[in-house]
């Protein structure tokens, strides 16, 4: 047990929003205000480092105790986000702020660039002299942290995905007959998790997705295209999920040639994005009818799509750093380690912030299936917990035919 | 009263799917069950009335009674839906298989084109001498039948497009000092009710969205350019929503000239969206960052954000359309009046089909801001009820300043 160290937290949020970073706030706020001997204040950095660094922060216990607890169910990021990157220039203004308000214990919720922050915070604090603890909480949608089983952040993205995507697909199975290739376009930019969890939507025999391209396997157009028509020769539609940062098979992003790009009445160049530029191929080589839905942020900030499983390990993560800091962690990013599957079980585990800062976990080969077009149950059975249950059952007509009677 | 007509029933749906025109197939059915004497079979037509001219008919009677009450909480479409355009040329093949199923009544859900279809079914009755009863059910996103307070879909849609439009704007607002305009591309050719709609994702002061633009006011750039700027000089940030079919003021849909569309390497002259388009003007203009949501089909069907209110109203109009159609009822659509708004309470009445194809319900101008951004209280209140309720609470900090104490 290291010594006792008495003094103020500070807790900021980094990187892209999600429907349960802000249960992390509130896990590290009501696990701190149990620790009020050791930690006197709770204080808010808005914006994320920029924060401190600003000294724009506020004092969580002068909240109502209801608004922390309602944050587990408010999506975006309450304390606002940034994405800075910190640098040693900017380590002599972090202590000024940090010994001006008694500041030693730092929390900060983010993917790889905010580990790398929280990272410095904790050497800063070593090369300098002055004692601070620096724990990370890890938050991305991406899903692309290593040294963890997952994100807090996926588990919601992943839901409405699958939900969103399952709607999507009886949409495009109905009015097939019209628009007969859908294509959803999801977040995603090196590694296609989220895009995979559209998987998750499947609940009866030829569901949507019908297809699903993510980053760690590129895309040969001449194959693609072959994909699409199998399914429409079997089906009359198909809905794709194709992950907005996959690339083709010269590892180039895959979107019209440059000398293509859409150049508007302005002069400003317009990049179309994938799902864009693969409806255009689709319509022209194939010559079927195809569109494209793009739902961007909506998708990582659902509150009525929350995942409860996820909600109650964000909170979990933020509590748990606190409980690790106070018993003398820092330089640490806490992490998810799964117990059991069925039911779903995890715990909480601790991982070297440096490490987790260079490291980007891609989909593993054995989740992707080997034509790079779908995934593997593997897959499945490693993302269905993290959802929160099963989707809401849907009816499905037997649709028992009358016999013809006219010719 | 009309004389008892004694024959089989069809349903048959038309048209884009919503999240309840399932609900309204249910109420057909289990209305009609009710009434086995007057009507022994209830059969449904696959893909709206291509499902009548292919003879693609199914028994619903032999589905479990579960399966059709679940419907009322399963998107899309699940007979199948179509877009075709009925002719007198269709009539005698129609007949022949009304005739061969002794179908007596027809049940068509839709919008303007699906009620030009029932009509059509109706006068094709008394010109060919075969007694028919053909009710339409209303149906369409677009809210835009005349003759009804609004539409079965509509409540649904609009409640997707709150809900995200809130957390979307409370995105923005997080990341606002990255991304700082977003834009959100909602549904609408000539009617911009949905995108009205967002306006009730509001909850707080300064609330998103904060710039509303619907086709029925056409779009000055460059105010819309200072509409953008006056927002995001003000709040650091700015969302906006913007119907997908909204118009320049010559009257011609808003994207890049033709002359500026984008040409893929296969020559398929691509044509972005009017957000992605308003994006390169702002970032063009105005040098700010700008990104764009389209959630497109996503939006329509969402069951997880169905309204209670447009469920209830959908199933309820289904019913009514059979048990009008007992009482003698043929050539009418069934309509929604609205008897108070809080408590919000409606009930249902007739119009004439042949008046309802004709027309068209454009947002009336006391509901529309005359600085063409934003809607009216007037508007707000008229479409709160239909969300079947208020959205969830959010919670948001007070954000008690600490006092600086480093220069």
């Amino acid at each position: 047990m290291a010594e006792k160290l008495k003094g103020n937290l500070v807790v900021a949020q980094s990187g892209g929003p999600t429907a349960v970073i802000n249960a992390s706030v509130a896990g590290v706020a009501e696990e701190a205000f149990k620790h009020a001997d050791t930690i006197p204040g709770v204080i808010g950095s808005l914006h994320g480092i920029e924060g401190v660094l600003y000294e724009d922060l506020i004092d969580l216990a002068q909240e109502d105790r209801a608004t922390i607890s309602g944050l587990t169910s408010t999506p975006a990021a309450a304390l606002g986000s940034c994405r800075h990157k910190l640098t040693e220039a900017d380590y002599d203004r972090i202590i000024e702020v940090f010994r001006a308000h008694d500041i030693r214990y730092f929390f900060y919720t983010g993917g790889n660039d905010s580990m790398d922050t929280a990272a410095r915070v904790s050497r800063m604090g070593a090369e300098k002299g002055y004692e601070v603890r620096s724990v990370g909480i890890p938050k991305t949608i991406d899903n692309d942290l290593a040294f963890t089983d997952h994100c807090p952040g996926f588990g919601s993205v992943a839901r409405w995905v699958a939900s969103s995507v399952r709607d999507a697909g009886l949409d495009t199975e109905a009015i097939g007959v019209v628009d007969k290739i859908k294509i959803v376009e999801i977040m995603g930019r090196n590694a296609g998790w989220i895009t995979a969890a559209s998987a998750l939507a499947r609940d009866h025999e030829d569901a949507a997705p019908h297809l699903i391209y993510v980053p760690e396997k590129p895309i040969n157009l001449d194959r693609f295209l072959g994909d699409v028509q199998n399914v429409y020769d079997r089906l009359g539609y198909c809905l794709i999920t194709v992950c907005e940062g996959v690339k083709g098979e010269d590892g180039k992003p895959l979107m019209a040639s440059t000398s293509a790009i859409n150049v508007d009445a302005f002069g400003h160049a317009q990049m179309g994005g994938v799902a864009d530029y693969l409806c255009s191929v689709i319509a022209d080589r194939l010559k079927l009818k195809a569109r494209f839905d793009k739902p961007g942020t909506i998708q990582r900030v659902s509150a009525a799509l929350q995942s409860p499983v996820d909600r109650d390990e964000a909170y979990g993560a933020g509590a748990e750093a606190v409980r690790q800091a106070i018993a003398g962690v820092t330089g640490k990013m806490v992490t998810i380690e799964r117990v059991s599957d069925d039911p779903y079980r995890s715990k909480f585990g601790l991982a070297d912030l440096d490490k987790v800062a260079n490291a980007e976990k891609l989909i593993p080969e054995e989740f992707l299936s080997p034509a790079g077009n779908d995934v593997t149950e593997a897959f499945v059975k490693y993302a269905q917990p993290l959802i929160g249950g099963p989707l809401p059952k849907y009816s499905y007509l037997k649709k028992v035919a009358l016999p013809k009677k006219v010719s």
